[in-house]
């Protein structure tokens, strides 16, 4: 793997100078070029050896392009605000919008390798990691992305010689290189486990450039053109889909009986049992929010269902028992300029609650699954895929110790109907109701087949759906928040069961 | 994810007895259509609760359809054979071919599984078996296969039920069922564990179905209705290749200079130390193939070189150290029809050694990435993933105990005319020159870009590439036979030292 990048590769000055000028010019021109298609974002992800030019090579590169369309992120100690949220987070909210260039320090690669090299775990869970970062590169990459990864790389001798040069030079000497670096079996963990994480992470998707660093006009120039290539690879490569699915997924359940049929619409409260237990429910979930438990938790609650199910009602009676510092309600419409520049996800994970914090979610990422295949704004590969990728996120948000509570608020169709009408005639609910909400209501059945595709690929252990009767307000909005203390109580005890065994 | 699963599916039999003639007559139908097209395997893996009806369904389908074209495989306890082997050369095997039908039971799902239930292992090493898990299926579906994935479900009162039927039922009573089902803690871990399973893989190119098995005419049905929506997928899907690669991968090096440059081409042995060496490296050979460590291990040699670069001489020098009971040379030319209706890995998996057995592979799996590479034998895509496949192909392998040792016999342009020209002339040497050695001398360097890549992208840790320096005969086959000794030697100690390790 790193074999032909310590063979002591060298391009004289002259070249380099002569080569310097060119190449400029066209990753200049590839960057702007790129800019203006904001079709593609590219991420470049810097990792390798302490010494082998680094950091020198992306100042340089900041220097060769336009730095204002270049982001450099470095990943190194978490923040405050990190270390609250799911780990992912951090990179997450630096993604490059389509159109600009990120180049991440410290990223991924350089957690897991860390970890690993100092003991804090074993290769299970750096394959973890490492699996769970190629997850990441694929989803990223089928939106569009293109990443580059370059791992800097210098031989165990070649090292050494540029740490003391390094150190004797007065340029640099205030570079102090981590202590650690300075021993060699350091050096050799580094090798063994980035070989590992090289190996397994290069696929054709997003490949590793391994480069020698010793000499620094080789090492600028190979970059420059690996960067420039990728450029124009993802400017010129014609936005066909890939279309290697062959299996038809999802079929309807042939007795036509779904989750959603067996669902007692009839159900119902008085108005005394409401008043009652809603108030119950609201002062749990007020006194389970301020539970110093809660310090570990966060909590995201999806609502999602029919229009006019009473998504916007059960959501106040749930915020009407909390602090409004404690929760913020995230209403999702259709994506906007800068969000449609990102990942579908990237807008969902910026809202994640850091510790302590809830969430609500007014609509959500279901909307791929649900909206977005139902009016073809998406590609059918790319609905199909985010079933996983929805899973493999809420798994993360789940480790992380965030509550992911999702609910479906159903009405039946003869119900959605009298509300519609009564919108249309109450004067103050008129804006509620809208053209858009009747044509939705002719797909009333694709929308069901959808729902039902959507809770059987979704409702995992670590956070299932919640299918609620919504023909009865009173009865929605009591089971919503019954289902949240339920699942806040039911996290706690875990909590206190696993915390318990550990003292053991 | 198993909800739906679980709310008493039906079918009643009139509707059964009407829609049974006519899906055998389609399933038939798509089956001889998929048998005449030969560009599909369609794997059917079949997992579940005990008791849902996996063996009823499997025969139910064996009778409607052709059972000439299907191949019932049960993976219950290994063979001695199979335990001479890494864990999946016993699927690899059992492959359906191009056109054909095979049905899985007790297939990866099962063994991690058990694994996981039985406390084997924990939730790390679990999911390190599902990526291994999701790469070969994405593998088997990039090489054209369709994979249809079946979980049978019943929820634990189901499973009670069930199984007591089972028992009191004359004609079943024969089928004891695993004791360990009657417990319901195994239910509980054998939902929740597979459930990680399913969600982790249940991925766009091969999703879970899961089907719930209560009701004999529901569940016959539903698995019928979408193995005929699969064949009929297999059978219509465009052959398009998928094309979403925007990284131009590979670049060479900008000062010219490869691995191969830097190799000493003057290197030789004169004949005297040669004939000592040579004895002494193949004393050792046979020593060390003898040792009773080797045992635990297996070996295979990977020649690949330029042509006339003398691998025919050097196999002929390791082979004659050894008892022919001991190895076995496979000579790799183009596929047979056998082999390309497999993906391309099959017939290397189907080569692989015995614990305690020595294969010599005369060119090797490397063909992808060499001639077809170059000769266009495969698209873009297909060369470009198979470096990360390999890469896993051989890590198996390692991780098997299996020790891969790979050579690169690498002459001169100007040598390989000499020994062209000497072998037209030289009459017993005549049929060991083609007009095709003569094309390929042409694509010089290509195949040395191709080779770059290749040692760049598949020289690991578990399986480094060696160059071998063969403009003299002598040299090179001292050279192969004295790694290939360290190489036995390496892993004997590593594992002498785990040993040890583990036993204080």
């Amino acid at each position: 793997m790193f074999e032909s990048a310590e063979i002591g590769h060298v391009i004289d000055k002259e070249t380099y100078d002569n080569e310097v000028p060119a190449l400029r010019e066209a990753l200049l021109e590839a960057q702007y070029e790129l800019h203006q298609q904001k079709r593609s974002a590219v991420i470049v992800l810097i990792n390798g050896i302490e010494g082998a030019g680094k950091g020198e090579t992306v100042k340089l590169l900041s220097e060769w392009m336009d730095p204002r369309l270049i982001e450099v992120r470095t990943f190194d100690t978490q923040t405050d605000e990190e270390l609250a949220h799911p780990p992912a987070w951090r990179y997450w909210r630096q993604l490059p919008a389509k159109g600009r260039m990120g180049v991440f320090f410290g990223n991924w690669y350089s957690q897991m390798l860390q970890g690993r090299v100092h003991g804090q775990f074993k290769n299970a869970v750096l394959d973890q990691a490492i699996n769970g970062a190629e997850r990441l590169e694929k989803l990223l990459c089928n939106e569009g992305a293109v990443i580059l990864k370059f791992w800097f790389h210098l031989s165990k001798k070649q090292m050494k010689a540029r740490l003391k040069a390094l150190k004797d030079d007065p340029l640099h000497s205030w570079r102090i290189s981590p202590l650690d670096w300075q021993q060699s079996e350091t050096y050799d963990k580094v090798v063994h486990f980035g070989e590992r994480m090289i190996r397994r992470t290069s696929r054709d998707f997003a490949p590793w450039n391994i480069v020698e660093g010793v000499d620094p006009y080789y090492r600028s120039l190979t970059v420059g053109k690996i960067l420039l290539e990728g450029l124009q690879a993802a400017i010129n490569t014609p936005k066909v889909k890939p279309h290697s699915i062959t299996v038809p997924p999802l079929p309807d359940p042939i007795d036509g009986k779904s989750l959603l049929d067996c669902l007692d619409m009839t159900l119902r409260l008085d108005k005394d049992d409401y008043e009652e237990q809603l108030i119950t429910e609201q002062a749990r979930l007020s006194g389970l929010m301020r539970d110093k438990r809660m310090r570990r938790h966060a909590l995201v609650a999806v609502f999602e269902g029919n229009d006019a199910a009473g998504k916007g009602g059960s959501i106040r009676r749930v915020a009407a028992a909390l602090d409004p510092r404690q929760y913020s309600i995230v209403p999702i419409a259709a994506p906007s300029e800068d969000e449609r520049a990102q990942p579908y996800l990237w807008r969902f994970w910026r809202q994640i609650p850091a510790r302590g914090k809830f969430t609500i979610f007014d609509r959500s990422w279901y909307g791929r699954v649900l909206v977005e295949r139902i009016e073809g704004f998406c590609a059918q590969q790319d609905w199909l895929r985010a079933y996983g990728e929805i899973n493999d996120f809420e798994e993360q948000l789940h480790n992380a110790g965030v509550i992911v509570v999702k609910f479906w608020l159903a009405i039946d169709k003869d119900t959605q109907l009298e509300r519609f009408q009564a919108r249309e005639t109450i004067p103050f609910k008129r804006f509620k109701i809208t053209e858009e909400d009747w044509r939705n209501r002719e797909k009333w059945d694709e929308y069901r087949a959808a729902v039902c595709d959507m809770v059987d690929r979704t409702s995992t252990e670590v956070s299932p759906w919640t299918l609620v009767e919504a023909n009865d307000k009173r009865w929605a909005r009591v089971k919503v928040l019954r289902t949240l203390n339920d699942a806040l109580q039911a996290a706690f005890e875990k909590r206190d069961r696993h915390d318990k065994k550990h003292k053991k």
